[in-house]
């Protein structure tokens, strides 16, 4: 049995102040945690029920592994029906960011997003069509939201997330910028070449109008309907999808 | 001020058990409850709070208006932040479906899909492209369920949904069939023709195995990177896009 202290700890990083002041986040479920055993990040360390086996080699990385019972993974879980097993990982030190590493490549930008379950499923999405950064404004939600880090399913280990402040970066990017909005050229007529950033903006008020310049080029999803917008993990998706497909 | 009981039966239509007892749906916001009324859908009934006014004209139509306080709004909403006005709409009774109007056009069928949310974009996705049907199994999230009819953002109202067993469904149906899978043919080298269904399978498990016959055609939206598939309503929207795209 776990010390209430260790299961009071464990359950405070469900929220964004303490997943801060102590760098780790919460990753459950042992598809998830393997996908962030193989990556570059630092598991710290892992909580199991007995008849859920680590399938990976934790004991050669020297992670600490804490057998636990059911009720104390329920109190710890932040799921309604929590999966066998829970880890928690070291959030990684993006501060040294090398805006050249954008080159050849596109990557995807984003004006604060609110839902984390839209933040997710985008994270999802860039690493199953090769999107290796995001770059968030400071309002975006956190990517280590329990309900982000769930949506990703297991592809936040992968695709490297960046927050900054969006205007002095797209001031001083030397790539091209197409912006997601809904009175620019279709995205089946555009011509996007090896390298470039796609912005998309928040859920209920689109870009921000400051954000963008004349350099940016508008970018519209034609419709065919009625509705009046795309859900905004859609719309990223649809942009992934039409710029691999004319790769 | 409401009634109580009155409270109550509107409170009890957040359950699918009294939704269908009632044949009635909670429908919230102005925007959505006007796509509403400017389709052939019943409104019921509409309460408001003061200053909140139906900018519609609910008077021409007889619909009963019931101004609240927001308290009360509080205690029938399905929402944590209500938008100031709610309306029960009537259930359409679509026993009387006429396969041949799925000729000419590309329909959606979806198997077991079970995330609200994921069936809101779908059908919110399926109105931006101008797809007017969508064929469900029967064990499919209910679309009346009110996380579903808020993440449609007002499409419900435009985009006709039917439950049936699919297996007699697409065996008897006339028109090119269309899986969504890992391992067909890639999505940017199918030929879709002028008419057809496009069927997107369960969160977890996919497509059923013994739903789709050697007529059916896999289709695969390539990987260009490392996550284990897409999001369901993601695919969805892909697939709507590349078919709107090649027409």
């Amino acid at each position: 049995m776990l010390p209430k202290s260790q299961l009071q700890f464990i359950k405070s990083l469900h929220q964004k102040k303490f997943r801060k002041e102590h760098g780790l986040f919460i990753v459950e479920g042992l598809k998830s945690i393997t996908d962030f055993f193989y990556s570059d990040h630092i598991i710290h360390s892992i909580y199991s029920i007995p008849k859920v086996e680590p399938k990976i080699d934790i004991f050669g990385k020297k992670i600490k592994h804490y057998p636990i019972s059911d009720r104390d993974l329920q109190t710890i879980s932040t799921l309604k029906t929590p999966q066998g097993m829970l880890a928690l990982v070291e959030i990684p030190n993006r501060r040294h960011f090398d805006k050249g590493g954008l080159r050849n490549q596109y990557s995807i930008v984003l004006d604060t997003i609110q839902d984390p379950g839209n933040m997710g499923t985008i994270i999802r999405t860039a690493d199953w069509f090769g999107v290796r950064h995001i770059i968030c404004s400071p309002e975006t939600v956190d990517i280590y939201n329990p309900k982000v880090v769930q949506a990703t399913m297991g592809s936040l280990a992968r695709v490297s997330v960046l927050y900054t402040d969006l205007r002095p970066f797209l001031k001083d990017i030397q790539l091209p910028v197409y912006a997601a909005v809904l009175n620019g050229e279709s995205i089946y007529k555009t011509d996007f070449g090896t390298e470039g950033l796609i912005v998309l903006g928040n859920e209920g008020n689109g870009i921000s109008a400051d954000l963008t310049g004349k350099e940016t080029k508008p970018v519209t999803i034609p419709s065919f309907g009625n509705a009046e917008s795309l859900n905004v993990a859609v719309s990223a998706a649809i942009f992934c999808s039409e710029i691999s497909r004319k790769r």
